[in-house]
């Protein structure tokens, strides 16, 4: 299996975030990416950098003054009295406003959506390159890799089309759908990380060409709390196109493997060209920040459940914060998913 | 002058908030308050608690779910696991979603607008006690009263109609005007705190029957960033209603003084049966969290301004954080608004 990994995601590493008004330790560190990657290599699959895809493809799926945001923020930020090593937003709009200030200091709480996603200097270049992974792999589907694996990181599937969330800043899995579907007319995205895809769903609320289904601890308690609710199926020519399976907390592999799996035939019904994954490993039961209660074996069967797709599978990763447990969950998760995949088959196109 | 003030209002006391992505100590402080009673004491006013006009009248200015969310908050903060003593939220949600969810840790992102309006466990009955002072000074109003001073704490012109921010909870010179629109017909609000009252102005913006004119810092760069801009002009009803006034930064007396004569110029066009000013010190130049550059004559002279009004005036505190200061610019104020009320002449009804 090919796998993309760029250096340049390590240039992102805030030292802390703010949860609930108290400064905290940043879980979401590049030992993670890097973990995972000595994890694929020594399993034997290849690893490479990808291409920069540059800017403009991003675009599509991103508003531009929200990449210009991005790029910029650190810098603009330092130019500020008493500025503080990173960008963290404090005021937020209430919403009956939907307007953009033109000053740094307006615009953080205007497209940064709490203390969890916090900016610093290589914060653009790694999300950036994260994103560019995510395309690689794309890329590599459409010329017919039956699967690949984009080691994203910083993670993506909290941010919107302008609003960064919960370690999030592009998307990288709904950039590589919009890749895909561009070429192939319809796509799907499952995502298995404990929290809801809240960015992705927003993206592709409305379109029909990108199904998305998310499986999660339940947003009435649970981050990112204000989407991801069971009764989200999509507007317009999206009606049907959006599928949430919010879960109790704690539950445990075999509620979340039905889920998973009620996920993939509903994704099936619509007949995509490929399936694309938002893979956390956070719904670990030991992950700090966990809702639900998975085992490494749950990780394992959820691969034989994704890999017995007869489409092309593109994983991205998403979050899974132990770093001592993301190797031996992603191998489990391999190992389900290459024991399930149809070898003789051809792949559905 | 009738003042109003009530003990209960120093039991909000978070001693921090956060700011940037740092703790930061809380200058909203008891001792502003104190401050303020001891200096209206000194001038020979009285100063007296308010009645407990309950949490009915409340609600004819803020949504009842958020009234029970502020009632409740602290206590149901107090049974999550590790919850730290003060309620803070630090997810928000994207414009796209308007849902509650049911779960505290839900709510306090729906609710709160960011890092400076936290919940103590004496918050809620401090801010409804700051209500009270609001409500007693309206009805003072009503009963004939020429002139009363709510004093205010927690301030309030923050606080929409479902939305805390910026030290501000329930919105009490909202809720004193809702009470004297409705007896009267029509009443007007000058805002002259350095920061925009995007509170007072959301509660009211469709409304004709409470005219709403601020002058302060321009938000495109100040707090609160996302309201206060001059194009906003009321709708529906409430078009030519609502008024702003944002000022660049370091604008001193002549220009702030002239923006409040003209918003009072436009107040006077609507021929409002009173006027409720939301008084802030903050515009003051030694202030922290100013933007303006305003000194102690600027307040004598926005005193003479207001109080040549021939409308009942109902002051109602707002912002100020240098405790040193404030009693200065209170005074100046105070004498410089008794020297000018038209003492012979009947007041307009």
């Amino acid at each position: 299996m090919q796998v993309f990994y760029a250096a340049q995601q390590a240039l992102h590493a805030p030292d802390h975030i703010v949860v609930r008004g108290r400064v905290t330790p940043n879980l979401e560190t590049p030992a993670r990416a890097a973990s995972l990657r000595d994890t694929v290599v020594a399993l034997g699959h290849a690893c490479a950098a990808p291409r920069d895809h540059g800017v403009g493809i991003l675009q599509e799926v991103h508003d531009p003054d929200y990449l210009d945001f991005l790029a910029s923020a650190a810098e603009r930020w330092q130019r500020l009295p008493n500025a503080g090593p990173l960008v963290h937003a404090h005021a937020f709009p209430h919403p009956l406003h939907r307007r953009r200030p033109a000053s740094i200091q307006g615009q953080v709480g205007y497209y940064l959506s709490g203390g969890s996603c916090p900016l610093s200097a290589g914060t653009w270049e790694a999300a950036r390159w994260a994103a560019n992974c995510a395309l690689e792999a794309a890329e590599a589907a459409l010329a017919g890799a039956r699967e690949t694996y984009a080691l994203c990181r910083p993670p993506g599937h909290h941010a919107y089309a302008d609003f960064a969330g919960g370690f999030c800043y592009l998307n990288n899995v709904a950039i590589a759908a919009q890749r895909m579907a561009k070429a192939l007319g319809r796509v799907a995205i499952l995502d298995i990380d404990v929290h809801h895809g809240n960015g992705t769903q927003g993206i592709f609320y409305e379109r029909d060409d990108v199904h998305f289904v998310s499986v999660h601890g339940d947003p009435d308690h649970f981050f990112p709390f204000y989407a991801g609710y069971a009764d989200e199926t999509g507007v317009g020519r999206g009606a049907g196109y959006n599928r949430n399976f919010p879960l109790a907390a704690r539950t445990g592999d075999r509620e979340w493997l039905a889920a998973i799996a009620a996920g993939l035939s509903d994704i099936e019904s619509s007949r995509p060209a490929a399936l694309l994954v938002s893979l956390g490993f956070d719904a670990f039961a030991g992950d700090p920040s966990s809702d639900l209660a998975v085992g490494t074996e749950g990780f394992r069967a959820a691969g034989r459940l994704i890999g017995a797709s007869r489409r092309p599978v593109v994983l991205v990763q998403e979050g899974g914060y132990v770093v001592e447990h993301l190797s031996t969950n992603l191998t489990a998760f391999l190992e389900g998913f290459f024991a399930a995949r149809p070898e003789s088959a051809p792949l559905a196109t």
